[in-house]
């Protein structure tokens, strides 16, 4: 049973996230999954590096799945790539692209194998809307002041407790989390701000970006989001940012 | 009556191309002229600098307008060119947006003064599909030779007679045009033509493209392009390429 590594990218806009639900299928793993099972004439379940909300977009999202001996009717794992990609291209709605599949080692697991995440979070700061990337950005005209997002930024990074900033009122295991890097850009009309981390809670980087954005627009100094963290007090952050400015960039193994 | 230019951005997916038509209200000069008419009391025709096909995108589409006095209610013409893009972001849908509204001199018009024009035409040129542009790309995986079609570019520059990359087999006005540059350039999985020219022939835009990957596939060399344009018939170049991956992208006067 060899081991595949795919890489997908999604426009999140018509789904319900990207885990499977029995609920509906109108999810990114449900779909993926459908094509597989109904293609080898068995379930085949794929393992995603994470979910991601419905509306959420993905760039560079990441599974792995085994195909059974049985399906493989002694093709070599390199044409049975070959055949996976065709019928990616073939089946995929069109908001749906497996950009690539390879042969992983036995041991590569999607999820527990994930050293960083990059996720992306899109605002376009202009007075009028963005016409070809509407979908994939926030429209939000308001005067934002980016160095001292940066400077708010700054009191993020490392290693804390990000309980202000879970959207998990429930969460029981530990909210203690990475964040490596930063980066907050304008881009002409648009502000573009890049989270890389050992990992996100849920709704993590939408709250974040939310307090980034009262910070910008001065809501609050920059200083205050110390006080957030400290309090561990999810009240005390910013909003939780629409989930269609998001897009799960990169899985770094 | 004060003269007003406007830009204006929209994706063609939805509409029957830029020109108001009687049958449908389904053209970007019939949703901008519905609401200022709607607005103002009275009809209202703005003149753009040119047609756009059904399907074709624009990003920076020129048009012009004049307001009657008694629409003016004693502002200044630059209160209400505030007033209006105010009314574009309320009124018009999310495919098209008015990016800029300004005052034009007394004899600006938006077709006859133009002076050169650039169209952008882009192939999606991957196994996979692009998820995120795919409405604005068109995706055609065979491989390209870029030089080949470079080189058959050249043919194509400067002031030549135009007839047999002209799409209206009826043409009575004169097919002479001048192409000023074609640039042809791979980004990443994007193949991207850009061509500037003092004003094109109905379809020629995607007849030219058409032309040029017949040619970036192998199917005539590039100086096949030479006996093409002597020919003058439409039959002898490529084939029309599909209006979606086709951009209106600025018109310089």
């Amino acid at each position: 049973m060899a081991n595949y590594k795919m890489i997908i990218q999604y426009d999140g806009t018509r789904y319900k996230g990207w885990q499977r639900q029995k609920t509906t299928d109108q999810t990114i793993q449900g779909k993926i999954e459908a094509i597989l099972s109904r293609q080898y004439g068995r379930t085949i379940e794929i393992d995603g590096s994470g979910r991601t909300d419905a509306g959420v977009h993905a760039h560079g999202q990441v599974a792995n799945f085994r195909l059974p001996d049985a399906c493989c009717a002694g093709k070599t794992p390199e044409e049975l790539c070959e055949e996976l990609r065709q019928i990616f291209v073939q089946y995929l709605p069109e908001d749906i692209a497996v950009t690539e599949v390879r042969v992983a080692s036995e041991r590569f697991h999607s999820r527990l194998n994930v050293v960083k995440k990059t996720y992306v979070y899109r605002i376009w700061n202009a007075d009028y809307p963005n016409v070809f990337e509407r979908k994939y950005m926030l429209h939000d005209n308001r005067p934002m002041d980016v160095e001292a997002m940066r400077q708010a930024a700054q009191y993020l990074l490392g290693k804390h407790d990000f309980a202000a900033f879970c959207g998990n009122a429930k969460m029981k295991k530990s909210t203690v989390r990475t964040i490596h890097e930063i980066d907050i850009r304008r881009i002409g009309e648009e502000i573009r701000f890049t989270y890389t981390g050992n990992g996100f809670l849920q709704n993590m980087i939408r709250i974040l970006t939310g307090t980034l954005v009262d910070v910008g627009c001065s809501v609050y100094p920059p200083e205050r989001v110390v006080e957030i963290l400290a309090s561990k007090v999810r009240a005390e952050a910013g909003p939780t940012m629409p989930a269609q400015g998001l897009t799960l960039w990169e899985v770094i193994y």
